[in-house]
């Protein structure tokens, strides 16, 4: 693997937000998942769940539960922005947090393990390169685990097999962008921030 | 970018825990600290605060002081395996935390941001990955966000620039790996945990 293809292939990676009604093939989101399980572990020890879920009736039903749940908080002072923005935004009945993507893959990991954060973002980032690497779109979504304490939802995901032991750590949207030319926006964003200083 | 190759740096890059007494070159450097600036963060804020350390006498220094900190620490019952495995090897005078690798970036960030944790774990996940595209080797290293609170490690980190209101949420080790042919090791070690479900 030439070293400037793996740097561009990780610049050009951007947030999809908008996504073709439109199936991904089971090859590509296996090769998706295969690079998120090869994420590094502490320990190795490999406790990053994935659950995908494709089935359109519980998209439908996990993006109602989040809408409802975010309608009953309201925005505080000190807030983390992007929260506010998705308590604000759960006020219109249209709100869908994975933005209507065909695939939601929830990454959960063990409450109890103190790597679980560090494992399961990863895991995510792989799975965002790799989505880049295919020509999908994907889009790191943080909802279910902003709610990941609250009982509706954690009930509604037990049924889907997330115990309650397991935090649900992030989430990623992933499928065929819907842009002109059907491949996603790879302009990078510009670093205006991270900044880096040398101990030389 | 193929997205046969994508998978495969993925898959291939492992921890290095070897490294050569030999410097990095700064355009290698360059490209993976790029690789961790442009990995996305919460919002786009890019708050993550890279710390390149290659001074000899402050990695020296600083795994000194880490080997100390760790050697007043008891092993307790349920301590996570990894930093009693810290703990326990502090007791050797010859421990060193970053494995005398030649460069050490530590990865801070706004310790009051409920995602630093997240952001964080991109940025190191891609300048592995981009490590292993240079043929180089690189390791995850947590010691000093074990050590994060610690006020010994803390008053030491501040002297290099790191903030009072900044956390260390991991490090990572990087140079050349100590191996026969010179190239890391990059048979993938195999997966046996991780599940994946499917809601279809």
């Amino acid at each position: 693997m030439n070293a400037d293809d793996a740097l561009e292939l990780i610049r050009s990676r951007r947030s999809t937000r908008r996504f073709l009604d439109k199936p991904l093939e089971d090859e590509k989101l296996e090769q998706i998942i295969e690079a998120g399980r090869y994420a590094p572990s502490g320990g190795n020890s490999q406790t990053t769940h994935f659950l995908v879920i494709r089935k359109k009736e519980v998209l439908r039903e996990l993006a109602d539960l989040v809408r409802q749940e975010f309608s009953k908080m309201e925005v505080t002072e000190g807030m983390y922005r992007s929260l506010a923005a998705a308590v604000r935004a759960s006020r219109d009945e249209s709100y869908v947090f994975h933005y209507s993507a065909p695939v939601l893959i929830l990454v959960a990991n063990r409450r109890s393990y103190c790597n679980n954060m560090a494992d399961s973002s990863c895991a995510l980032e792989n799975m965002m390169i790799m989505a880049n690497a295919l020509d999908l779109g994907s889009c790191w979504i943080n909802q279910v685990h902003w709610l990941t304490d609250n009982p509706v939802i954690r009930e509604y995901l037990a049924g889907l097999g997330i115990p309650g032991e397991a935090c649900v750590c992030g989430g990623l949207a992933v499928g065929y962008p819907d842009t002109a030319d059907g491949l996603p926006d790879r302009r990078p964003l510009p670093r205006t921030g991270n900044p880096v200083s040398y101990i030389d």
